[in-house]
This record gives C-alpha cells, structure tokens and sequence, in this order.
C-alpha cells in the first residue's frame, strides 16, 4: 500500500537513526515511569513508526487523491455556522479516527502520550497530501495541548507522583472535546489593524465580579477559527503596549442541555483564499463574551509567545510536506516527459532545479528536526520543572538544561521558519516551471501548491517578523558578549582555514560568512552611534554611550534582516548536517549538496550586506 | 479622468524624450510619402499620446475596476463554441471601438498605421488593468500583422509606389476581419506532445490536386484559440526535424450565405487555468480541414521565428505592466498601513522592496523599449527591402542597417523575455507578501495578479529555452570571432577600471562579469574537448577540430544557461541606462539603483557558474 512515511528514506532515516529519541521519550514517559508507558526508547520508536505507517497510508490514499475536492469546496458560511466541504469533513473524521487529535495528550487524557516531534513528522506527511488539512487539524490538535500548557503553568493542573498522572486540569472540558475530535481549538491574534504589531490590538475584555470576564472585539484571519474553543488575546489593562494584553480562553458557544448551541460569539465571514481551501480562515465578533483569564493579568503576549515557537516550527513541516510534494511531482513529471530526445529530467536545467528542489528539503528538515527536538525538550523540562519535586541539584541542572535547549530552540525557530517557508513558495513555483503549460492548468494539480505554498511566509508571523527576531536575537547576544562572539568567530575562522575535511572547512566558511555580515552590521551601528556623539558635549559621551539603544539604531540590520537570517540559516543547516555525517557518513551527500549551493548565496548575502543599504536609508530619513 | 498612461512618469519619458520615433515613423508612412500619412516626427507624437491616453483611460476606468468579474467569467465550451464571460466580452467590445486590432494595420487596409511600438506601449497599459485581455486583444491584432507579413514575405501583396500604397493582400478578408473585431486569430504551435519541441509535432499536412491542403491533428494550450483564423504548424514533408514543417492558414469555419458557420475545425476543450481567465486557452481538432500553404514547403519554423521575437518582445511589455500594478498596489498599500508607530512603507525592508520593485520595472521597460524598437525597424527593413524598388547602394546599405537591427533585436529579445517574465512572478509574489493576510484573499486583488504572472516565464517559449537561446547565440558568437570576444572585452575591463564616473565603471564592471561567465564557459568546452582528442591519433586531431560541434559539448553551458542569461540581461538594462543618462541627466537614478542590485547578483552569478555545474553533470553522465 502506498503511505507517504514508507518511500520517504530521508524521513525514515531520521526515524531510525538521525533523531534522538531517548531524552524525548524519557520526559513524556515521566522518566520511564508512567503507567503503561514504555519501558525503552525503541519500544516507543517502533509504535511511533506504526502510526506514522499508518498516518502515511492514510495521506497518501485517503487524502491526497481527493486534492481537487479539497481545493474547490470552499468552507462557507450558512446561517451563522461554518459549514465546511464534504471531502474535508470526510477526511477530518478519518484523521481524528486514527487519533490525530489526542496524539500528544498524556495517557490519562484520553490521549497517545506521543512526542511533539511524533506529531511534527505527521503533520508533514498530512501536507504533503494537503496543507489545509493539516492546518486545521494541527491547530485542532495542537489546541489541546495548548490548554494543558496554560493550566500546568499557571499551576491548574494537579499531579500525582506515585506513580506519575494528571489527576485533574482546569481546562479538561476542553482537552477532552478536542482529543475526541467533537470540538477544535483556535488561537485568536490578529485584527484589521493588528497584524504583525499585536500591541494595536482592541478587543477588551472586562472583569466581572465573579471573576469572570467578558470580552468586546473582532478577530481576523484566524485559522480553523469556526470551533468552540478560541484563545483569544484581547487588551484586560489601560495604556498602550503589550504589557496591557492578556490571554482568555473563550468558547463560541455553550452547550444546552438538549446538546443544542447557546451561542456567545458570532461568525461574521469565512474568507475567499488564495488557497488553503479546506480550512476555514474565519473573522469572529465577541460581544460581551464570557471568557476565562488564562495565567496572569498582563501576561498575554508572554502566554502567546509559549506556542508560537512550536506553531512556527509546525509551519517548518508543513512547508516540508508540501514542497515534497512538489519535488515529487516534477520529478515524475519530468521523468516521462520527451524533449528533443531525451525526457526532460536529462536536460541539464531541469535536472538542476530537481536536485536543487531535493537539497533543500533535505537540508531544511534537517534543521527542522533540531529546532523541533529543542523546542520539546524546552518546553518538557519547563513543565517538568513547574510540576516535579526535585531537589535542588536537580532542579538546578535542570534548568541548565532547559534554558539551553529554549536558546537554541529560540535561535533556530525563526531561521526555520523564514527558510522553510520561502523554499516552500519557491519549490513549489519551479514545480510548475518543470511542468511548462500543464503545470498552469488546474487539473494537473502543481499549482494548487503554490497557491497553498504562499499563506507559509504570512501566517504565524511573517518572513519578515521572523528575520527581524533573529537578526535583533543575533546582533543583541554579540554587543552584551562581545567576547564570546570573538571567540566564536575565530575558531569559525580557523575550521574554514584549516579543517582537514575540506566539507568542514566549506561548512565553516558558511559560518565565518554569517559572522562577517554581523560584524559589518554592528559596526555600521557602532559608526552611526559615534557620529551622533559629536553633537553632543564630550562630558556627556559616557551618559549617551550607556543611555544606547542598539534597537532604535538598527536601521542597516532591519535592512538587511532578511539577507542575515538567509546567511544564518545557511549556516545552521551545514552546522545540522556535519553533525549527522560524524555519525553516519551516508548523510554525506546531502552535505556536499547543501554547501555546493550555499556558498555562492552565502556569499551574495554578504555582498548586499556590505555594499547596499545606506542610499535607501539616506532617503528614508529625509522622508523620501 | 484616471488614465494609467498620464500617471506613468516613466513610460510618459520614453514617448516624449526616451525613444527615437524618427526611424520608425519615417518607415511606418513610408519615408513620409504615405497618402494622408504625417509629414514630421513630432505630428506622428502626438497623435500616438492621444491614442495612449485614451487606451490609459479605457484601461483605468473600463478594465481594471472589473478585474474580479474578468477573473471569475472563465470562458466555456457550450455547444461546439467558446463562450467568453461577459465583462470579458464588454471590454473587448470596448477596446475594439477604440481602434486596437487595426492600430497598427495600413491605412489604406482600414488600420491606423501605427508603429508596433505603439501597440507595445498599448500592450503595457492593457496589461496593468487585467493581462488576460490584454493577450486576447494582442493575439488578436497582431495576428492581422502577421498576415499582411507573411504575404508581403511570400511576394503575394501587391504595392503601388506612387503614391506608397498596398492595393491588394492574399489573406485581405483575414486581414479585415480581424482589423474590424469581427474575427481574431492564432498561432497553433503546441501539441500534447510537442511544446518547446517543435520538432515533435505530429499534425499532418497533405497536399490536394488544386494546391490547397488538408490538415489533420490536435493542438493544445491555443491562447484565444476559438478564433476563425488559425496560423498551423504542421507536418507537411516526410522525415523528422523542423525542416518537415510548413506554415498554414486554417478557418475555423467557414461563412455560408446566411452568415452562419460551416465548421472545418472543432474546439475539444477549455482550460481551467491557474490565471489569466479572461483569455481562452483552447484545443482544437483538425480533421481534414482545409487550409492554404503560407510561403514554401518546409519554411514553418521560419515563418514562426518571424514573429516569434515580436510575440516574445509583447510578454515582455505584457510583464511590465503586471509588475507596474503589482507595485502600485503594495506602494498604496503599505503607504497607508500602520504598524509599530509607522506606515510600513517606513519599515527598512518594506521600503527595500517597494524601491527594488520599481527598479526592476525601470530597467525592464528600458530594455523592452530597445528589444522593441530594433525588432520594429529589422523586420519594417526586411519589408522594405521586399517590395520598395531600390538602387543597388540604397539597397545594400538598408541590407546592412536591417542586418544590425535584427542581430540587436535578437540578442536583446530573450534577455527581455526572459528578465521580464521573471521579474513580474517575484514582483506580483513581493505585492503579496507586501499585503501580509490580506494578500491572500481574493478580495484584496494582488493574488490574481502572481496567479496571473505565472504563465509569462512559461508561454512563447518558456525561460528555460530563452535562455538557451541567448547562452548559444553568445557562445556560438564569441567562437566563431574570438578576436571580436576579446576586443569587446578588453573595452569592457578598461571602462571597469578607469572611466571616469565611477557609474560608467559599475556599469562596465556588470559586462566585465558577463565577460568572465563566457570565458569561463568557453574554457571549459574547450578543455572538454581537448580531453576527448586523447583518444583519438594525433593525426586525426586537425580534422576532429574541424568537425567539433560546440552545441554537442555544452553541458556546462546548458547548465548555467539562465544565469549567464541574467548576466547578459543585468549588463544589457545598464548599457541602455547609461546611454538615456548621457541624452538626460534625470535618468541617473535609476541607473543607480539598478547598477546598486545588480552588482552583488551579477558575482553571485559569476560565482554559481564557475564554481558549481560539473559534479551535477558527473552524475547525469552516469545516468543517475
């Protein structure tokens, strides 16, 4: 039978070899004690490849052959509900029958206790059949989790050591409806006039004598925004920022007791997409809408930002689903079609752009995989440290730990996202390419992945949110250390220099690029902050110089934000894959192709980096 | 009254100061003796203004308003006959009651005796407010030219030369048909297994006893293939190749006395297509359908190439106008959305990519102003040369001056198609991603406008295979004179080094790199087949040279056929700048902003090809 996890030998490598279970499984099995939990990590290794068999088969034979139902009926608005097209609710049933939903929640919930990363890998192989689905049943999952999350750190949730379980959680109601797939999850951000700035968002919300509160505003463009269960971020605080923002956990309607819908908020429209068909993108209206406070007044923007890495990095997979399915696509479409005497997969171009499709993918789940796997650990020995007893040695190697596995994920995340989803558009536009004429006619399919393709760079913080974090992460851990930067850059320095391997030495030219350009850009800052001291007294130099904010200077790296985030990604990637060649050189190969493609962009980046920018932002001062 | 001539800036420059209209309106009214033709250069100016601002009106008011019902109105098949929506239909009227498909035709054959320059320029205006008319209306006229053409070509048009006039056309009642909007045409090139492979087509030509033809095949993927008028390539000699091609004439029908229609051909199908929905893509079966041979046996692809740069010089001008609407979309947009304290077209990265949009336009459309002008005057000459009467020294010098401009029109001509198709996929993709959530919805427009972009690096010869076309052109040229390659370079380096504005040195510096790609190229053709001669006697070496044939060794080349087409291009839009700069200062700033992005890409470039290309032929040499 065909499944979509079984001819992937890349992503069953990282199954079987590239992907370290242990320190995963050991935190979601309570440390090897949960009830009927397993006892060994290729014990949890095998299940977890059955599902993914399973998962797979059902993609690739339950799913993807029904791609054009799924793109044409439209979910629609009818008499207040959103109604959804039938192959989508066809194929949701599906999945929430193989447990999707339910995948990761603890045994106890009702769920499978799998690894995040577990259901990472699923959400790739569902968008590699279609994105849509994916995303409506990764935030209908993934909301479930989110609850559990809310309720354990704001300490909701009791826990029984003996052995370890969940006795209770506040927002069980909710956890359960989703594991059991009769209600999903949304989170509510955005606004017509809040998009990437959160801190221009208006919806109020009210504190009610009884503790409750009630929530007045409209929310936008929110994914799978037609359940029950929305978390809605709304201003609870007078004053202006983020600080004024909380975090409410609202339901669009009650239960009666007949089972019928009390509604408490309204579904105003259901957009008309680009693509992303079978999932409802919903604009909701709250009016005087009970809702509960989640963790601590003013705490919203800091709530959010406990999801969003993993949100982010979900976006990386779905990316790597669907351009998979466009690499897929043009490869055999490219190998059966005839041109001037051989198929076109023989034509040097072609066979270029095939190969460029595959390095990409490989190199970018690479690096997806690593910030998938920090962001679990992270976000496990979080939990772990908010509901453990432990002692103090414990504890403190602990949060060692974690803050290291949070940094990484932190750094890897945005690089991630950026790099994911822009190959994602651009591998799925040369998909079409490879196809000529009939990849621009709808039947054939390729450019219903485009279309799908181009929402990745917008949602969950966009391409240019996601380079403005890792530049202003990047150049801030420089200028507070700078010593340890030095330090970082000359052994970078030396490896490219002097490696054995000229593959490591490549890799770290890779690095000692990235370097450069930070350099470049700090000292550009630093420049630019010099300049402005002449006009002031020296005696105030020291005053001024402490007084710097190196983000309200930071024109030239917003400039170039995205160039650096393309030269770290690089980077990180290469960095992924040496490592995975130190323990198997099979995964040379991809190594070799990575870098053969990196260098000359890395190189460009720098380039534009160092050459351009001042012109346009001389013109931007004078208010041109 | 909104006109999308009068608010263009930069096209408005071209037609008054930028483009030599002398050559061209002195060869349209034939050296000025053309009966009610004009008299003077200026005269002839100001009648094409008045024809742009009417058609920028007509586009402003009457077209782009009704982008949605244009995208949404998909014609249909419906009982053997194409039915256009309505808005489709409308528009189409209203272009027509403008004069647009005899803009361009003979006076004394109903036309308005316009430059084909004109008809670009309308090209453009049409473009921005929706393409898929655009290219309707474009087949449409230019099909009338291609008659008129390909009859004055085979000597079948009839002159009288005083006063200058045409009495008599073989294909007159295709001619003003067309020219009245009654009927339009096409060019059937493409079968289900012949699309950049021309010489895979099947469709069969067999000549009848009376000299007329009977054609039988399908053709695919026709823009505005529901037409009466058909140019066929078909098969029409025994063996394979392009030589076994002729060029045919077809009516789709023909008129009984009542003005009803006899068919002689069936239009199979519609397309349902990505974009562009407004145009028809078509099928269409010919079974022993008659048609007339146009010129001789086995010069199809001839006559195709013909008009092949003038269609290709058309997507280019179709490609700025997208990219113009695109642009002034996002412009409009981030020029009134707030985010973090200022509109977002303050943010460094926004402003980049709003300035490097209208850049890329700039230097697009001064490349397409040239390409345009040169393919105007080499085919107007070649026209000349075949029915003015001429001394033997009148003759050999317009020989020579036709000779020149077709070799311009040809060098130039793929870089544009190339550069502009491109150009207007990753500028209409930027307007979206501009837009952020909202450019995703159908409502906000700028969707249809990347769906819309995509067929332009795919039809009239895909990127790939301008691509080849200006890497074998380039090639071929500096093999066969190698003394000329190293001249033209050698000036290059010296500009580079030593001119006196240092934009003049940038400028050189892109030419110097598109220099070093084709020696680097070269070299290594060479060094492939010096390592080939190993295996042959020393005594055979001489007459193995002889035979070399470079296109069978160009591996490498094909490879890097779009980079070094990009090199070419980039080198190209800054010689034509930098020569407008010379004639008016004011245009030194888009120079500089071109010279500016194109510098860091044309090393990227350079570097791609010298450094990557033979591992990926390694392995696709050992079949992989």
């Amino acid at each position: 039978m065909a499944s979509f996890y079984d001819d992937n030998e890349d992503l069953r490598w990282y199954v079987r070899t590239g992907i370290d279970w242990e320190p995963l499984v050991r935190l979601t099995e309570y440390d090897w004690k949960a009830e009927d939990g397993f006892r060994a990590v290729d014990e949890a290794r095998e299940f977890y490849e059955q599902i993914l068999d399973a998962v797979g088969a059902f993609a690739a034979t339950d799913i993807a052959p029904r791609w054009s139902e799924l793109d044409r009926q439209h979910p629609r608005l009818a008499e207040g509900e959103v109604v959804e097209g039938q192959a989508a609710r066809e194929v949701t049933a599906g999945l929430v029958e193989l447990g999707l939903p339910s995948l990761c929640l603890p045994r106890e919930l009702g769920g499978t206790n799998a690894p995040l990363l577990l259901w990472h890998l699923t959400t790739e192989l569902i968008a590699r059949a279609d994105v849509s689905i994916c995303a409506h049943l990764g935030f209908h999952g993934g909301m479930a989790m989110a609850a559990l999350m809310y309720s354990v750190m704001e300490g909701s949730t009791e826990f029984q050591h003996e052995p370890p379980r969940i006795t209770g959680t506040r927002f069980q109601d909710c956890i359960e409806e989703i594991a059991a797939g009769r209600a999903w999850g949304s989170m509510d951000l955005t606004e017509p006039a809040a998009g990437s700035d959160l801190g221009a968002i208006t919806t109020r919300a009210r504190p009610q004598p009884d503790g409750s509160w009630l929530l007045t505003g409209q929310k936008i463009f929110i994914t799978s925004g037609h359940g029950r269960w929305h978390f809605v971020i709304a201003r609870s605080e007078e004053g202006p920022g983020l600080e004024a923002l909380s975090m409410f956990l609202v339901p669009a309607w009650d239960w009666d007791e007949a089972g019928g819908k009390i509604w408490r908020a309204r579904f105003v429209g259901v957009e008309e997409k680009l693509g992303h068909n079978a999932s409802a993108t919903v604009t909701i209206a709250f009016e005087d809408t009970p809702g509960q406070l989640i963790g601590k007044r003013g705490e919203g923007f800091k709530s959010m930002l406990l999801l969003m890495n993993n949100a982010r990095v979900a976006v990386g997979f779905e990316s790597l689903g669907l351009a998979e399915a466009a690499w897929r696509a043009a490869r055999a479409y490219a190998a059966q079609r005839p041109s001037m005497g051989r198929t076109i997969d023989r034509h040097e171009m072609v066979a270029e752009i095939l190969e460029g499709m595959q390095t990409e993918i490989q190199g970018i789940r690479a690096l997806a995989m690593q910030a998938a796997w920090h962001e679990e650990l992270a976000q496990k020995m979080r939990l772990a440290l908010a509901h453990f007893p432990l002692s103090d040695s414990a504890r403190a190697e602990l949060e060692a730990q974690q803050k290291e596995h949070a940094r990484k994920s932190r750094a890897f995340t945005p690089l991630l996202k950026w790099i994911a989803s822009e190959a994602a558009v651009e591998i799925s536009r040369q998909a079409v390419q490879v196809h000529g004429g009939a990849g621009y006619i709808r039947e054939t399919g390729v450019e219903k992945l485009l279309r799908d393709a181009m929402v990745f760079p917008i949602y969950e913080g966009t391409s240019q949110i996601q380079a403005l974090m890792a530049m202003k992460d990047t150049l801030l851990a420089a200028v507070r250390d700078p010593a340890a930067f030095a330090r970082r850059a000359a052994r970078a320095r030396l490896a490219a220099a002097s490696a054995r391997d000229p593959l490591r030495r490549q890799a770290a030219l890779l690095r000692v690029r990235a370097n450069q350009a930070i350099q470049h850009l700090l000292s550009r800052l630093l420049v630019g902050k010099v300049d402005e001291l002449r006009h002031h007294a020296i005696a105030s130099w020291a005053e001024q110089m402490r007084s710097w904010d190196p983000k309200r200077d930071f024109g030239l790296a917003m400039l170039h934000a995205e160039r650096l985030t393309g030269l770290l990604a690089d980077a990180a990637v290469a960095g992924v894959l040496l490592k995975q060649v130190e323990k198997d050189p099979s995964r040379r190969d991809v190594l070799v192709r990575w870098v053969e493609r990196a260098l000359p962009r890395s190189r460009y980046r720098l380039d534009q980096i160092t050459t351009t920018g001042p012109r346009l932002l001389a013109r931007l001062g004078e208010g041109a």
